[in-house]
Order: C-alpha cells, then structure tokens, then sequence
C-alpha cells in the first residue's frame, strides 16, 4: 500500500515509522470491530480545540468501558510529541483506542491507543460555493454519545451515495433527522432560527462551536428536526471537523431554499475561521 | 500478551507464526471495524460443515461489498493446509476478512484475509446438566444475515450480563425475539413444536441442522417467536458452532417449563452429535 506520508506513528509506548505501525490479529477491533477514536485538525503546530477532543475520547471511552491507558495530562504531552516530530503543517490526528489483545476474542483486554497523523485537505469551492447533494436513510447509530468505531453502516451506504451521485447520507428514524455518518447536521429556518438534533446524535465540537457563535446572530434550538422540517428549511448544512460547514442544497432529489448555499451558513463559516485563529491565538501549546 | 498455542495463522499470501500476526493499523476494522468472519470446528484433521461455513462466508463478504481474495476452492485448499500444519486435534478456525488497507482511512480498499487456528473446549457438563440463565435486550443487528465483525453491542452488554448472574444476552425488539450476539434460539411449545426466529437473525450452520433434525422428530417452524412465547415455551435452548445446543432454564429472571434442561434439547443434542459423526465420515478431505 502507499503510505501518504513519512509520519511517526504512535502505538501504546513507542513512536514508530507508519510503515511499522500495526496490531496483532487477535485486537478485539479486528476480531469483533470493538474500539473507540477521535480526530482533530492541526495547523502550524497548534491542535484546534484540543481539550474538547480529548474531553470527548475519554467519555467514549467510559461509554464503551475501555479505560484510555494514560491521564488527560499525558495523553496531551503525547499528541504535542507527535506534533512536533512529525511536523506536518496542515494535518490531523486520529487517537484510536480498540479492545485490546484480547485471549477469547470477545472479551476486552488492556487496550491498543494508536495516534496517526495526516496531512489534510479542507473542502474545495466547489462545494462551498455551490453546496452539496445528500440523501437519507433510516438508521440510528448504537452507542449516538460515543465515538465509536463502528461505521459499518455508513460504509456501507457508500455504494448507495455513489450510485444517486450525492455526497454524503443523513440518518433518519421514523421521520426523525439525527447525523451523518460522520457529520451533524443544522437547518435554518424561515425566520432565521438555527436548529440541530439533540438526540441521537455524537456530540460535534464544531456543532458545539456553531452553536455558541450562531448564539451570537440568531435564535438557536437544540431540539427534533423532523425530515418535513428539513425539507421545508431556508438552509440545510452539515459540519465536521474535517469540513467545517458545507452547505446542503438537495435532499433525496428535493431542492432545499434557493438551491443555493444560503448567507446563513456562509457567514456561520466565516465565524468559525475567525474562531479558530482565535483558539490558536489563545491556546498555543506553552 | 498470551498466545495460547504456537500456531500458525495464514494472512493474505504468508503462513506466519502467531506471534507475528499481525495487519497495518490503516486496516479498515482498525480504522471502522468494518469486515465479515466465520467460524468452524476442527477435530482430529476434519472441519465439520466446512461447505456450509465458506458459503455464508463468501455471502457475507458479498453483502458487505467485500470480494473474498480467492474462489471457493482455493480458500478450502488453504483451510486444509493450515488444519495440517497446525495439527491442532480439537480446534476452530476463523477466518477474517477486513476492508484492507484504505487510503482514506473509510472507503474499503483490497481485502485483507486472515485464518487463526485456536484449541476449543465445548461448553461443560455444569451447562447442560442445569441450564443456563439469560437477560433479554431491545436490539436488532444492522445486517442481520452478513456475519460481520460488528459486535459493539454484545461486548459492551458483557457487563450487563455479569452483574445479571447470567450466560448470556439474548435481543428482542419490540416484543419479537431474534438472537443471541453469537447464538441462535430455539424454543418447544407445549405441543412439542420446535420454532427458531425467521427474521432478524444470522443463518447458524448449527440452526439449520438442528432444524433438519428437529423436522424428523418433531413439528417445526421458522417464524416469529414472541416474549410471551418464549416465556411460556416448555423448553428453550440456544445453538452455536462453538456450544452446539446449551438449554436455557431462566429468562430475565423467570423459570421455563420445569427450569430444567428438557428432553427435546437433550435429544436433539444427541441427534447433532450423531450428525457431526455423520459429517466427518461422508465429507473427509480426500
């Protein structure tokens, strides 16, 4: 396989070269698919939002009893370790924490911490300027609150988001919106509220983040978006920590508002940009 | 970690040792726990039912848009050369098949195939002379028929079921029995009818002996089996590769029937074991 980069990875105790990062078969995320992740964004050195990623992989970790095998503290010295040895400018880092080795393959073992790092691409214009097309299906994650690494379900409806040439597939459950596979969602109403599921839902540190700045601007909810509230939306976009906020301009072949990405969303992305230089200005690694 | 037994395990082109075992942690189970497996015994050089386990394993894969890296006859060929070099006399093997190496670290890439070889005991006296207690859980697995890694449920309810007292868990969703994590469930009515879920359930190679079995003896069906049913059965009993017929005495804390393993189980148990002989008489690798 080609690895994209020369980057160090980092397995349990050791810092080794990619192409020597592995775990043995008998890891209970082979064997039975069973751990937990979290992934944020880095630029120049500074990791956005840290805390809150980490706040988050060690309640998922409680959620799915694996106990994440350093303190908060070390874990942190850790990823600024990696940072800095691998020193990759735009990137970011996956902490991965799977059941262990376990001796019957069911039950968890000590558990397997792996952090990778990437280099990473923000979403093109196109997208951004002329918004996406998604589709939805009915289905609610397992464990909604942790950060599971079962995507078994998301994987496999890429076929089916291939195949009606959209971009990604919402979740929906009795006419109940809940996320993407790996995004959240929001709609803006016709009087410019701002609303994204509460329930079922993984709780996003950039949805946290458009919530508090959408806060700002306009009424927000946490609160039930049904699939006749999304249809009927001014605006409909997704954020991710990857993608920030990507504007949804179609749902299952229905044109959302104008069928263009809205001011809303765009001026929402403005002020995430501006909040993360704010956050590398403020929480720069000592 | 502890490896049970020296033996080889066959990943991809290589027999390797167990020790060294091992798959890139860019592998999609790592990454989404995202793969299919299957799972057969061993004794004395032959794998009972070996047709029946490569079948589901190739219709897993097929399900789950995995393509097995080798035809039907070649996968056998290897099973056989691993039962040998092993020599391994009461003994399972399981093959794995994951989404491979992604770039992406989501979308499946070349599958990566992995055969481990482990010793087995089969489930003790203590179980079959008494039974075993089980708790119920509302859930239905996302895809049912496919045999996949996916098992976030059953393990994170391993807690559930210890501080229950009980074997295992079985799921049931909106009244409607379906499964054990890793079992099938059997009940007999009053009337000595032996009923088995139809929906919502994996195809057990063990289920569909012990449907033929069942059939000559007796009146059966596969259909819907309800709470109350199963409450009220005359005798319940789960099969599995591993536990061929364990009977179940205690449901979320209620008694079946007398609260002793029945005579219908423990006949059919006897029948099975009959088949098994049957098995390893007719089908011996040439």
């Amino acid at each position: 396989m080609d690895y994209p980069n020369r980057s160090y990875v980092f397995v349990n105790d050791d810092m080794v070269p990619m192409e020597k990062a592995s775990l043995h078969v008998s890891d209970l995320s082979i064997q039975r698919g069973y751990g937990v992740f979290d992934f944020f964004k880095i630029r120049d050195g500074h990791a956005f939002f840290l805390d809150d990623y980490l706040d988050r992989f060690y309640r998922s970790a409680e959620i799915m009893h694996l106990k994440v095998p350093f303190p908060l503290a070390n874990l942190k010295a850790i990823v600024y370790r990696l940072i800095k040895k691998n020193n990759l400018p735009e990137s970011g880092i996956k902490m991965i924490l799977t059941g262990g080795y376990s001796a019957d393959g069911y039950h968890p073992a000590s558990p397997n911490l792996v952090l990778t790092q990437h280099s990473l691409s923000l979403p093109g214009r196109e997208q951004l300027e002329h918004g996406i097309k998604i589709i939805t299906h009915a289905y609610a994650r397992d464990f909604p609150q942790a950060k599971t690494i079962n995507y078994t379900m998301g994987i496999w409806l890429s076929n089916k988001i291939k195949e009606s040439q959209a971009a990604d597939v919402l979740y929906q459950q009795q006419g109940i919106v809940s996320e993407f596979p790996r995004c959240n969602i929001f709609i803006v109403t016709d009087d410019n509220k701002v609303i994204t599921p509460a329930d079922n839902v993984l709780h996003g540190v950039t949805r946290k983040n458009i919530m508090k700045l959408a806060g700002k601007k306009y009424p927000t909810e946490e609160g039930t978006v049904t699939m006749d509230q999304l249809l009927r939306a001014r605006e409909v976009f997704l954020t991710s920590t990857t993608k920030r906020i990507v504007p949804v301009v179609q749902v299952d072949g229905a044109l959302i508002g104008t069928g263009k990405p809205g001011p809303v969303s765009l001026s929402l992305l403005d002020d995430l940009v501006s909040l993360e230089a704010e956050d590398s200005r403020i929480n720069a690694f000592p």
